[in-house]
């Protein structure tokens, strides 16, 4: 085939008999014991280490992220360690697939819906009539505006107070963090209903403060979450769940179909 | 179906309208702000929070683990990401699935290794005379021993100094990172052959030195590559490489079935 | 918790001790050895059994999405068969989790674009008008119609006359695959490019010929591609050649980096 | 680098602008229309075409393989589903995850134990004292004869004299299918227990029958289960079970942590 190459590159890192480099810094002599493993993560998603500010506070909003009980993720996690507990990383990645739109969206959803809104963060801008412009679209759109609401969590999420403390701690509350505020008291006036600003909303604005794409959003989520996940799967091996949620579903499942026992 | 239900439980955490609390922590009051991402992995594996020595080795520890270049895992988690990129989370879990016997194996067979052999690392023991059984066994199954060798990284590991360093430095180096030495001097001797120790045998000395079940080992790559993988895929994002591994690879692969073109 | 109980009920199948039913059928006495697996599969996607024209077109289609070669999925699968072979199911995982909107996409785009322009099929209609219509939709919103246009097969995809000849053959031929073929031609003259109907295309309109919702459209080309992906990784298994395409790749990716060697 | 490059080959297909060839064989023309998903399945697998007994009994024995109600894996589909209905592949991946040693590895296992005690399936052996001998094998190394037992199914898996029927029609009953039963009444005589042949028994003495190798099992059970899971998630779209799977499992999970309520 006569179809020219492409160079393939990537600046990830590289290695020699005795050294080891990730994203231009030295593996043993610069990262290992001075990145945790928040600061780790940063340098992997910006390819530079983060100042005390922003380890500061994006080790709260991984942290953030890590750990939120019997979820559907958590529990497909678990059934699938039911089956292949040889294979425990492939129980975690059975948890990671549902990282969907669903639960883990509203984070870049509501990252991208403020960065569309407000790409200059430093421009002077009647923010509240900002707000009003986007609640109104997605009312006229008849979709839900990313990172309001939750079952439980009302009238506020208690982890958005904390998360915007640390942002002003750290120098990172600014136009978006203020604006996302602005959208949630907007759209519970337009609504009638409570809606508070969820964590996923906070950290989708905390992310636009910090300079990140909205891509980046997601893949918050799902590393915290495989940190998570492998904390759900040694409780699972001491202290199963997944034979008996698998029964007692299997049972009720099929009990309508099954012809009356003599 | 008269089958008595089991119980249900999990000590992960719970949640109020208020509060959320995380294996007996407040969430917003005392973890978020005060816990990195490594802080966290801790108490997700633990059940408590690490203090400053445990913190800082284990933080090493992770870090260790994450980035690795362009690994199958990475690739593969690229290739996945090409076909789906709407669904990044799947691309990640891809990308573990491989974590497997192979690459991440090791880390968990040096950690079962240590702890079988030594399951009570304060005991006096003659740790040259027990290195010595414990390769020779190994030889006689020709078995190799998990934990050493490396294709490119020879003589030294350049991640092992250094993590044994964080080691003494923390309080956390004994019987179990002296054994894996001792064991390691002796393979080479018995085999004449280059087998320096690698990163994940010293780490899973560590784990066996900071109390972990060997089963934890897995955890720690698994958790460290999906941080990775998600770098990863941000550069596939922006400088892509998958797309012309698989023109060429397809090329080539079936280059020689196909009727010479006229 | 107050909550009160929603019932779980499935249609899926039931058992006791000496029986076993799928769909209401009996699976030894009324499946093993008379449903083929295409036919086991449209039992799962419809509740009942296939007629022998249903059989004969839906395993035409189904067998057309098992094998294409070295894709980027059947890639991800080998390269993550190369870190766990001891976990050949999650290598299968892997490959299927790229099975998204770029290469399995299009038929589920495909046949939703039909199913909306054209929702009674029996309705009398001006198929070419029609075909105008949804190719100006497409070029007013600059988005490509899906299920046209292949890197290779030009200006025919050898696939799509074979199974619209099938099509014809079981009576499955209607309104559907005719208006993707005005489509088509439509979107030729429109573009003033080659953009051939692919086997996506096609499939895509038989599926709506034979009723089904689209979402079964992405579900036809899972099931088949895991098929394939088994083919792939017992190739893989014998002739091994996902360690080559990592090896080259890593060095090519990171040479740029690396200091020169003395 | 100077490290020499090996050649990357595959024997999967091939394709020009108007061909499109698969294991040797035209697609559109030798397998569309002619092959059921089943033999495409043996194609893959052993890169030749079934013969009409081939056929029947592969279909069967991958048909049986399909559905098995609300399994762990099926669930593990569902919940991912729920966060992800956007990436339907995932949550097929999610549920193949999971089938691993517990539930399809005795397929696998029982093929393995077969064909190391007859190599040489033709060879004349006494088949009762080569049962005795695997049972006492097993029994001293107090691991459990794989293939045998049923939960449900008692005293007989009523799949298991189906599938030896459609063997005997077509031809491939033979010392694998009686020594596996032999197996089975020598282990019930040991151990004082029912121990009925199970189907993933039958399945694993019918693959060496058939001269397929033992890491095929796994591939059968792992693309049939794909199917399922297909089936799964489109009556999952249509009647959900999954969140009230999760809602209820997460109420009681963390019940006894909550604080009472007022």
């Amino acid at each position: 085939m006569s179809r020219p190459h492409k160079p393939i590159r990537s600046e990830m890192g590289w290695s020699t008999p005795d050294r080891i480099v990730v994203r231009g810094k030295d593996l043993p002599g610069e990262i290992l014991g001075n990145f945790n493993l928040g600061d780790m993560a940063f340098l992997e998603l910006t390819g530079r280490a983060p100042d005390a500010n922003e380890s500061r506070l994006f080790n709260a909003m991984v942290v953030t992220l890590v750990e939120h009980g019997i979820t559907p993720s958590a529990l497909a996690a678990r059934l699938t360690y039911l089956g292949a507990p040889e294979a425990m990383q492939a129980a975690v990645a059975a948890g990671l697939c549902g990282l969907g739109s669903v639960f883990v969206g509203s984070t870049e959803g509501c990252a991208k819906m403020l960065t569309e809104a407000l790409p200059d963060p430093k421009e002077k801008t009647d923010l509240p009539a900002l707000a009003r412009r986007i609640v109104q679209d997605y009312r006229s759109r008849k979709q839900i505006v990313p990172g309001l609401g939750h079952p439980i969590h009302k009238p506020v999420d208690p982890r958005v107070p904390r998360l915007f403390a640390i942002a002003k701690d750290t120098g990172f509350y600014g136009n978006y963090a203020e604006l996302v505020q602005q959208v949630q008291q907007e759209a519970e006036r337009a609504s009638g209903k409570r809606l508070p600003l969820n964590a996923t909303g906070a950290i989708g604005a905390l992310c636009c403060e910090m300079g990140f794409d909205w891509r980046v959003c997601r893949g918050l989520g799902v590393m915290a979450r495989a940190v998570g996940l492998v904390g759900h799967l040694l409780e699972e091996a001491r202290t199963p769940i997944a034979q008996e949620v698998w029964y007692r579903v299997e049972d009720e499942a099929s009990e309508h179909l099954r012809p009356d026992e003599p």
